[in-house]
């Protein structure tokens, strides 16, 4: 099919310039995470907690990407954090191009962490590498525990899945040893965190991983 | 970009496709639907309880989408209606040339509803008419309340918008206005419900309203 074929020229050159951002981000000894769910599973709350917990210590920036609106970026920046907005205009994914055009906005030399969060889709972007040295999947109980099987690709390329809204556990039929069960069959080596953007429950094992690997990149 | 290009190529050629799917729909007299949303609003158990209320007065085919598994088809095929069920292998959408291939399938002389659950997905499947006669987009009370004017592009084609999961609104911050408010504001002929697959609320308000356009097809 020539869409195929297509995809596929498209992906070569996105794989060329996610080269650069990640030759980039290495230079400059920046953490960067590419953070993926579908729309409404925490991406932002998540960040928003993240940020107000990091900021103190680290320099921080965001790239968000949405299809429409600036919403989210503007729920970051009145965190007094740098941030970009990409909008879209109906695309389902980022791409390492517009990520690499994003980053003149920002003080690189100064930079600890490089955020980006991606367009609300768990289909599209699993195949778009921006550079960043881990992707991590937000899956909220809310979805169900069935979903690392039927879009398997996001959990096959994501380093962690953090499971959000754990604070709705008691009324919803999510089995956490069964999504845990599901995204390993498909991806082994995922490391799990669970978290609830309302409580702060969860939230600190998450930091601590963000924060060694901040450190392990300085 | 080149994407742009081809992707209005493709879309010229599924528009034919859709053309020739809604004169047989016509023809034939079968009211058809295409139920959208993200993974986990709920598409799946809405539609286990629709079919269960019409199963007995009428004549019901539905084709699954879905990247991966065939899972849905299976909780269908439970319920002893006839099922076709479409992997994309990683495609966000389906199209209406994979719903024509599905239709030999099908006693198409003796159908009274013909339902398409698309794949989760709350971008990309906007653009790809599959010949249906209303476009239905669920969006869950845990998406939150800002979703129509993030992903407005599905929220525009839709004919009816239902509001699931509403047993879950004393947990959440979700306003019932505000998410119709904003989903108004992307496309005022909007007709709404809501509804509680797990409780059963408001389930009767859809089924009539099925039921209405069933009946006025054939």
């Amino acid at each position: 099919m020539p869409v195929v074929t297509v995809e596929k020229k498209i992906l070569k050159k996105n794989d060329e310039f996610a080269a650069e951002n990640r030759k980039i981000f290495n230079e400059k000894k920046i953490f960067a995470i590419n953070l993926l769910s579908s729309p409404g599973s925490g991406k932002t709350s998540l960040l928003e907690q993240t940020l107000t917990k990091l900021n103190q210590q680290h320099n921080i920036a965001v790239v968000e990407g949405d299809v429409q609106t600036d919403n989210d970026a503007q729920r970051i920046a009145k965190l007094n954090i740098p941030v970009v907005q990409i909008i879209t205009n109906g695309g389902c994914h980022l791409e390492a191009k517009l990520v690499q055009d994003a980053l003149p906005n920002f003080d690189l030399d100064n930079l600890d962490l490089f955020v980006v969060e991606n367009v609300g889709n768990l289909v599209c972007p699993a195949n778009y590498d921006l550079g960043e040295d881990k992707k991590v999947i937000l899956l909220s109980t809310t979805e169900g525990d069935d979903k690392p099987l039927k879009y398997p690709a996001m959990f096959r390329v994501a380093d962690v899945m953090i499971i959000n809204k754990i604070d709705l556990l008691d009324y919803l039929d999510f089995d956490m040893e069964t999504v845990k069960q599901n995204a390993l069959k498909i991806n082994p080596d995922l490391q799990f965190y669970e978290t609830s953007c309302k409580t702060g429950a969860g939230l600190d094992d998450w930091l601590t991983w963000l924060e060694l690997h901040i450190q392990n990149k300085s």
